[in-house]
């Protein structure tokens, strides 16, 4: 990947990759979504991880800085998060180490790197990077609304994290595997660190919310496929702007459920019930159609986490009958993600 | 009005009043909308308007800064807007002046105030507070959804630009006038200046707009009411998140649609057809049920102006007729602003 990308015009620095993937002192697997999504799907481009007592592993090789340099690593990503996306006092040591061993630091947390000051004081030495990728970039225009040549898909959720990014990207991997022209158009700090250039919607000005959705799919072929990882839901007592701003911008043509079986309520918001995906697939289409009259659904992607297979391959028949629509798991794969593909690509 | 307002904990200071209006070079009346705006809802707290050659007048005394200072002035705000929402460089030198002789500068422009040198050197010589209305507090909450006490009505629109301000100042002097406890909720930075406090909806980080909206309508009594001022509309390609994000925030019990029965296309979007009211109407009960399902439309404010009386009586009666629902101009107020309120506290 070239040192920069033009997202029509403004330029928008990609990411300084090999990637180490640092730990800190994280000992809940939850915490480390991050450094999972990386190792599961930019694995090719994670040299290893490193930490600072974490008991937590991607099963990556443990390697200090100066040896993940000397593999080719050119950016250490935190890979964690804690409640408050705060960078903790006692990793600081070890991202300074980092920085002295030519690293150039990567966050997705919401503290900036360079208001820590013994990072901000190691990068100046160093003349290393500090790279927060929660951070829009500067001169995101209003939105115009004038729909865009070349085909979109964006995943909508009825609720937060039950696998809008994972299904993104695995529809994305899915239509490469077909020989479709296609790009993963990240929206969140993990998709942003995956693909290496992204638009993080949920730090940029309301305003300019839609227009950056129009800045992050730009025109194409007429048979690209931006495949663009949804955020929040229209739902969300909190997130539903940013929901509807991305989807304005992004003007899918198609858009594809995600759901959780198992969850009743929003996720953080016990009083909130979970709408229904017929519910969802309504919504989407009546505000959707504003910016593209065609919008349509093709399917649904669930969730099974934590289910055996059996019951598993049950619930995914039981939603595709009621819905008369192709549901699928992208995490397990199959004929029924096999049709998800082909009801996307139709 | 105290020096700081608490809003939820967070303090908001309030605006530097009363104000001396500043119309710099501004020859076209449309610039000076924020001028005439404070005229009309702020009067008391205008002592008199300064240019530097404009031919744009409010009518109120012309002043200049160390005359309005000596009849109490204590804060200049730039009153017009240009296209882009600069500050032009033939305003420094009156901005300076105005500095020089003990006002505060208030502005609501794009740029900031402390980016233009020449002002910030002055600011920092005389110990002037330099404010944009359009920066955000910090620590804005991210939206719990939970219901608050007390009553909220906001004005929503069937497009930018058509009245939600006017009709929810001029609904909240109404309840005032009817004895009601009542605070206009500013959420633009005409608003912002004329409430002297407020939030600008426009400029929060999308993550945080309904958190915004929650705080800017704390709990209050039961019988208090917030008439809480719209922006954008759920139909417009750019804004659309940011009314979202107002309405759940706001959760009102009552909303106000407002309309221009001559205008037919989005404000600078001509491909996108204006939503009729009772397409409005729908959609804010249906997005905005998710957090108060008691939420209803009391009826309609329709901006008649540019229509002689008998014009105006008979579309506002029209609309009436045809909605089921009071339809008033509440810049005309008579018979039909007074159902309107009725309607409102109903």
């Amino acid at each position: 990947m070239s040192s920069v990308t033009a997202l029509r015009g403004v330029q928008v620095p990609t990411l300084p990759q090999p990637y180490l993937l640092f730990l800190g002192d994280t000992t809940e697997p939850g915490y480390a979504k991050t450094a999972f999504g990386l190792r599961d799907w930019a694995g090719e481009r994670c040299v290893g991880e490193w930490s600072c007592g974490a008991t937590v592993t991607t099963g990556l090789p443990f390697l200090a800085p100066r040896e993940a340099h000397a593999r080719g690593a050119r950016g250490l990503v935190i890979g964690v998060a804690n409640v408050g996306g705060a960078i903790q006092e006692n990793w600081i040591a070890s991202l300074v180490e980092a920085i002295e061993a030519g690293l150039d630091l990567v966050s997705g947390m919401h503290v900036r790197l360079a208001d820590v000051p013994q990072l901000k004081a190691a990068a100046a030495r160093r003349g290393a990077r500090l790279i927060d990728v929660r951070t829009p970039p500067p001169n995101i225009p209003i939105a115009s609304g004038r729909k865009r040549s070349g085909m979109r898909l964006l995943t909508v959720g009825t609720d937060c994290a039950l696998g809008k990014k994972y299904t993104a990207l695995a529809l994305a991997r899915a239509f490469a595997g077909r020989g479709v022209d296609v790009d993963f158009r990240a929206t969140g700090q993990t998709g942003i660190l995956i693909a290496g250039r992204g638009m993080p919607m949920d730090a940029v000005v309301s305003d300019f919310e839609a227009g950056a959705a129009e800045m992050l799919s730009p025109a194409a072929d007429a048979r690209h496929w931006d495949v663009v990882e949804g955020q929040g839901s229209l739902f969300h007592p909190a997130y539903a702007g940013v929901s509807l701003g991305l989807l304005h911008g992004s003007q899918p043509d198609v858009f594809v459920v995600c759901h959780e079986p198992r969850r009743t309520h929003v996720l953080g918001s016990p009083t909130f019930a979970l709408p229904s995906i017929e519910e969802t697939i309504d919504l989407t289409i009546r505000l959707g159609r504003r910016t593209n009259p065609a919008i349509r659904c093709a399917g649904i992607s669930l969730n099974t986490a934590g289910l055996d297979d059996t019951a598993a391959r049950e619930v995914l028949a039981e939603h595709a009958a009621r819905l008369g629509l192709p549901a699928a798991d992208p995490m397990r794969g199959g004929a029924e993600f096999a049709r998800l593909v082909d009801a996307c690509l139709a």
